[in-house]
């Protein structure tokens, strides 16, 4: 016969901390601290299973579950010698929800359950305060009458207020005990008025409404829309705990308060928490008296006046600690407890483990390994790797005072000050004078690039997580806000303008990346400080960590970040970004203007030395590790120019006429560039392009093995390869290059050639293709987009909606579709492995620096995930934890 | 031992028609008319495994061969009683190539070889003839020495020209016997000179070198490019055939000639050629002289004053047409064939199945079926079914000179002429006036659909063969011509520009859909003419036919022509093309500004009688067969205006301002539209067009049902489902309303929902999406742009050079990449009827009426295949043969 009801309390329970899914967070917490002796108040748990029960089958409850309950409240009178409903020695519950995993606020809750004319006798002989007796009561019809009854809030409330008026007080803690007594009695009148019945007077009856009304707000709608935000399945359903009131309110020996076992914001291995005096727990919610500190230290670093419970109650703070102590011991972690002092007993009412900063999860994890509490494996494990990124950046400091001016996308986190710059050129200008830049674009190109690189952040009014301003903003470190639609930005007039105010270009503007928040003026920030945790914890993860974690960096600069950050390697290094710097912009105009191969020959011929130059560089910062170098790959459209002004520039620069220009221009225009003349339809089309680009690499590749005497291997990796055929063609062209340069250079290079699997059609042919290329990459954004058939840049308009109606569980650019985009994938492995067993594979798409993506590769068995330098140790952790999975899931 | 040469002549032969692998077409050919005991000169061939061998091995030749040749040439000394150099009775050959299908003029040959100074003096004395021997002998060493020698034929030429100034004559005709002995030794002192040896006078010598040469052209570039661009693989290799001469120009007795066993252009079974007196081959390819008919009726309908062979050679005549009735009992087809009369005596020097119009496969199949020569299922498989096209539209009549002002691609069937309109409205008004129109764009757009069904042709100056211009055309049966890119369109000067030429608005141009040409002013056209044998021989394929064919067709227009070419129900009807109506396009406007749901509504109520009365209109066409119609599928942004009078015109008609309405646009502008915001996206965010599409479709079918009192089963169609919970979401809707409309009318509807299948995405969650949906429908269009990356309106710039380096054997969009697009779709069906297997399953993209796409469909096991209507008969065709093909591959 299944078990209803669980009981707890007097150094024992029936259930246990890891029966969390059938007693809730709450019940199973209780329990367990029961268990280990700690001074719970008693008391029992209904199980989540009541709940499946009770919506499976029209509301009804199991059977003998009315049986469980009485069997319940009895032990709980006998142990407390209380008696439900008893003139002299009442018994009170509090009756709480509780589902597996937190959902605060969400439920409802009933307090002093137990209270009737008699009770509220009882309770106030017994505690001698009538006039706490009589608040208590009313605040008991007031909770049931709303939670239960499905009374408004408002009607109690006026009741109150009427009293008020009539007596001519004006605060509760005028009012008297007859005061309360006259509120008890309006109450039951509205009770009355408004249900057509007397409020219920039996206890028992009391305690059904409150179990009902517990499981019927699993259901309400708040709880829902949080369900469906967190991921939560309505089937978990809640707990219902039933638990003998204790008083924080009873007398100044009475407190009530929160602690943490150890700091939550720094991690500190010290008790952290506040009180309140002679208070219920709701007080300390309402936030109407300010609470105090449990420890002198925290008095003092808070600058409270107030004393604090080391001081105010030492024996009681000292139960506390020891409580603390048991609980750390046992949970290997640290805990987030709520208690009450009655009449100075220590009584703890929930134990959950507590959440924390980034900082503070590090330091506790490491501090824990130390103390000999956990082992590396699980410190390393216990990390979100996300949470890492609020390590790498500046934050708004959090004692600034901020009101947003407009709200966008969280796209790349940190914060950052400066001067409003609307245009790439002018922040260009603006950081040269020396000054911090915001740029502000209504979205980016890649034309920004040098702007980007130049502001200290980017704002957007428009694009999602991973528009052009996102990625290029993460992969350069750089904060950014993007999709910032209430700001109205007028590039003529050189203003931004958001709510009311208007900012015009030099003022000063700040972004919190990590928030998406916007703010006028300038906010103080604080600068991160990465502590010795951070690299001991990073290098446990590196030993466990299968999967190698390389960078996408294309400048030298990037790339040497990328190695500081631990990159063990290039995968992916855009060739297409060096020729968007304005030097350089010009020469490859000449390209893409020129009526035949000899004049594309001829711009080219100018690009070659940056271009070498370039590798070169990247080959010395990265010695001793892979780089991955992919050729051209956006379409030639990119590179022209977008506005009147930017034609009459490059008319001037290439002594070319305007219109020629715009026929040039009009002829590149595509439909659909994602889908277009790009990748290595260029090579193919124009052979010459990727020709020099592999005469750069191969030279560069000999100049710098002559300076460093070292071994280098290039990886050249061909973008956006659907057929075999064209693979083998530029290849063979990569090839004859490589052959013409080491002869000439008398240097032998080994080199790889390899391709993105990018396409739907790549990934299927996976084994054709495999039998000529040397590695996969997969560019998991762009199979993204042609998998789904989804624009990156165009998704924005729906994907609110698409999110909130369950279709994407998340945005399918920023954690990857293991479904479909991950099926394929699969698949290409499986083929491409088939036909070639050391077949490198890797992933260089925005889904590389993923935690669950990484999982995802770490499964697929990958041999590395690419990402920008700054998500690189976010990489290192969730490769390691995917190690562990994996591992797990293998045993 | 491999045999490796085979010997026919005199009613034999040690080969046969079988053998066409082994001994080349021509070999095979004559090696069969031997059998048959028609008159063939003797002779041998040599296998095209002795050409493989010459490839594999070095350049040599098998063990045994030069054995068997001189067996050969001995078998055939005594056949003839005539001997290699011999200056009595010499024996001459010829040596041709022959691969297993005919490569024209792709390799060499040698006539005449065996001359040398004794066998010329032979061949003078046995033809009575010096000048003929010395003319013949100078042929030879002209042909040899450019053929096996490789010396430049302008060199022979000069020396011709030489001897003409030095004579003081100027035609060939004018010089003696002496002249052409001075030009043989003037010859013989060219290859002495160039080649530093004398000319070779052993006749062996000259055979073997003239081997070598035929066996060394299969590799000569034309030959290789020719073999690429035709899928010819380079290890059939070529056979050369060594047979007797005959000569056709030793007298007036002597003729050579071409024939057809039935009339090539119509048909008709009648025999159809020409003929030479007193020529060689070569006078017939070479044009100098007017050939002569072969029958009475021929010269009449010709018109020539020359004599038939009829009249002139009746006995030869008579032979030739025993010949004729020889060849067609045995190879039960008509057949192509070469003579050449020696002296009165036929011989018979070629035979191959002889190509034919359209028209006249399609009398001669059905002839032969009526003759009993061949059965219907062998007439069914023996039409090309893409010809069928050539019979469904007007042509050129061929008798009209016509000079291509330019050539664009031949992009929709059929010839057109008509008034040049640069706008759909001007095409609108020039029509609604009577006149004949072709519209002409740069590129056309849903909004020019109006103006593209008022024009009799369209002509754009860019876009491929699956441009919306071409798709659009194809669809509604008019001509096109796409990407003319010669043409310069000026819309504001209202002209076109071509080579020097400038034609104005409303001046007249004709366009030939099928050859992609453009003519200034009026040619004459042919209207085509259905003939009975088209109607029985689809008719013969429908029997045999398992695919059921459907039209893609949304007005009732196009449904009745649907339905006349025989479509057996309507498999993709576009609702979206019903709001570019100019009628519709401003309630499709108001709702896209509309700022609310609300808005929204009140536009789609102006819609729903509309879409309501083509639903019920198509409904009553489409009578008793299913129609499936697909819900709104573009991007809003392309019923919003594109240039700035049409701005203006839009704030007129709505009332609202034109910078609000640009700003609209602008917020709908999309980077790649065809990845988004469109599909089942558009109803997923704006359920209420969705909703009131449904309530179209659901009043239409009560209404017509009530009319009717017969069944109509809606098959509704959502469009870019990549998850199963968007058709979730969608079919709810849809049902509900179904059930509404039922309620309200108390009608029951039966109806299906089910999806395009055009994602890879959806490919492969197919068997997730199968558990909802009740059809897939292949979108092979969209599926081909994903799984490739390929923009189909952009891919126009690099696909010439992608089919010409071998990348792409055919372009995608017009025959299905069986390999990438086509696995995805296999791994659909799969997927798709494993979880559901009663799944209809059909394809409505563009390969829905290419015939190797639909090959595949069959394979794939479809239900049907849905095309355009002027594509019905085709696809009708096609069904059948693949039927037949899957069928003997199941054997």
């Amino acid at each position: 016969m299944t078990k209803w009801v669980y009981g707890f309390g007097d150094g024992s329970a029936e259930g246990r901390a890891e029966m969390r899914n059938l007693l809730g967070g709450k019940g199973a917490g209780l329990a367990e601290m029961s268990r280990l002796g700690l001074p719970v108040p008693p008391g029992f748990t209904i199980t989540t299973e009541v709940c499946a029960h009770y919506y499976a089958r029209g509301k009804s409850y199991p059977e003998g579950l009315a049986e469980e309950v009485r069997t319940g409240l009895l032990r709980l009178e006998k142990a407390l010698g209380r008696r439900f409903g008893d003139a002299e020695r009442p018994l009170l519950v509090s009756v709480r929800s509780g589902a597996r995993v937190s959902m605060p606020g969400m439920m409802d809750t009933v307090l002093n359950l137990g209270l009737n004319e008699k009770a509220v006798e009882g309770l106030a002989r017994q505690s001698g305060d009538p006039r706490f007796a009589y608040d208590s009561c009313r605040r008991f019809i007031q909770m049931y009458g709303e939670v239960v009854l499905g009374i408004e809030h408002h009607l109690f409330e006026e009741a109150i207020e009427n009293l008020k008026l009539t007596t001519g007080r004006s605060l509760d803690t005028d009012l008297s005990a007859r005061d309360w007594k006259a509120i008890v009695e309006a109450f039951q009148g509205i009770v009355q008025k408004t249900t057509g019945g007397p409020f219920p007077d039996d206890p028992e009856r009391q305690l059904w409404g409150a179990i009902g009304a517990v499981f019927e707000s699993w259901m309400n709608p708040r709880a829902v829309t949080y369900r469906r935000l967190h991921d939560i399945p309505a089937d978990w359903g809640t707990a219902v705990t039933v638990q003998a009131m204790v008083f924080g309110n009873i007398g100044q020996d009475c407190a009530t308060g929160v602690a943490f076992t150890r700091n939550p914001a720094n991690g500190a291995n010290e008790i952290y928490g506040e009180f309140l005096v002679n208070a219920q727990g709701e007080d300390v919610v309402a936030g109407l008296r300010t609470p105090q500190n449990l420890t002198i230290a925290g008095k003092k670093a808070n600058g409270s006046h107030l004393p604090s419970m080391e001081e105010a109650m030492p024996q009681v703070f000292a139960e506390l600690l020891r409580v603390r102590r048991t609980l750390e011991d046992h949970y290997r972690d640290m805990q987030d407890v709520e208690f009450t002092v009655e009449r100075g007993k220590l009584w703890m009412l929930q134990t959950r483990t507590g959440k924390r900063t980034a900082a503070a999860a590090l330091k506790i994890a490491v501090d824990l390994v130390d103390e000999g509490v956990i082992g590396r494996e699980e410190a390393v494990r216990r990390i979100e790797p996300g949470s890492l990124d609020q390590l790498l950046h500046p934050t708004l400091d959090p004692k600034a005072k901020t009101t947003p001016l407009a709200r966008g996308l969280p796209a790349s986190p940190g914060a950052a000050s400066g001067r409003i710059a609307f245009s790439a050129d002018e922040a260009e200008a603006l950081a040269a004078r020396g000054e911090a830049v915001i740029l502000v674009r209504v979205e980016t190109s890649p034309e920004d690039i040098h702007g980007m690189h130049a502001a200290r952040g980017i704002l957007t009014a428009r694009g999602g997580m991973t528009s052009h301003a996102a990625v290029v903003a993460r992969g350069m470190g750089r904060p950014c806000v993007a999709g910032a639609g209430d700001l109205a930005i007028d590039y003529e007039a050189k203003t931004l303008r958001a709510r009311n105010l208007v900012l015009k270009a030099g003022e000063i503007i700040t972004i919190d990346g990590g928030t998406g928040e916007v703010m006028a003026g300038e906010v103080a920030t604080i600068e991160p400080q990465l502590s010795g945790d951070f690299a001991r914890l990073i290098e446990w993860a590196d030993g466990i960590r299968r999967l190698k974690v390389r960078a996408n960096a294309e400048t030298p600069e990037d790339a040497a970040m990328a190695r500081r950050f631990g990159a063990e390697g290039i995968g992916l290094a855009r060739t297409e970004h060096m020729f968007f710097d304005p030097e350089r912009v010009p020469a490859m105009r000449e390209m893409i203007m020129a009526e035949d191969e000899a004049g594309r020959r001829a711009a080219l011929k100018k690009l070659l030395p940056m271009q070498r130059a370039d590798f070169a560089e990247i080959f010395r910062v990265m010695r001793g590790l892979p780089v991955t170098i992919r050729l051209l790959d956006p379409p030639l459209h990119e590179f022209l120019p977008k506005n009147r002004a930017e034609f009459a520039e490059m008319a001037r620069q290439t002594g070319k006429e305007e219109a020629e220009i715009r026929r040039r221009a009009a002829e590149l225009h595509e439909a659909n560039p994602m889908l277009g003349h790009r990748g290595c339809r260029l090579g193919i089309t124009y052979p010459e392009i990727y020709e020099m680009q592999a005469v750069a690499i191969f030279e560069a590749a000999v100049a710098v093995k002559g300076e460093t005497r070292e071994e280098i291997t290039p990886e050249i990796m061909l973008p956006l390869i659907a057929t075999r055929k064209e693979f083998d063609i530029l290849k063979s062209i990569i090839d004859r290059i490589a052959a013409e340069v080491m002869e000439k250079s008398e240097t032998k290079i080994s080199y790889l050639v390899g391709t993105m699997i990018e396409l739907p059609r790549a990934a299927l042919l996976a084994d054709e293709i495999a039998k000529s290329a040397a590695f996969f990459s997969f560019g998991t954004n762009d199979l993204t987009q042609t998998v789904y058939g989804l624009s990156r840049d165009d998704s924005a308009s729906f994907l609110g909606i698409y999110q909130k109606l369950g279709i994407f569980a998340h945005d399918p650019f920023v954690s990857l579709d293991r479904e479909g985009v991950g099926a394929i994938m699969r698949l290409a492995v499986e083929r491409g492995r088939a036909v070639r067993p050391d077949l490198k594979l890797g992933i260089c798409g925005e889904h590389g620096g993923d935690p669950a993506s990484i999982r995802f590769c770490e499964e697929l068995g990958l041999d590395y995930v690419s990402c920008s330098p700054f998500r690189v140790p976010i990489a290192r952790l969730s490769g390691a934890q995917a190690t562990l999975a994996e591992e797990s899931r293998d045993v």
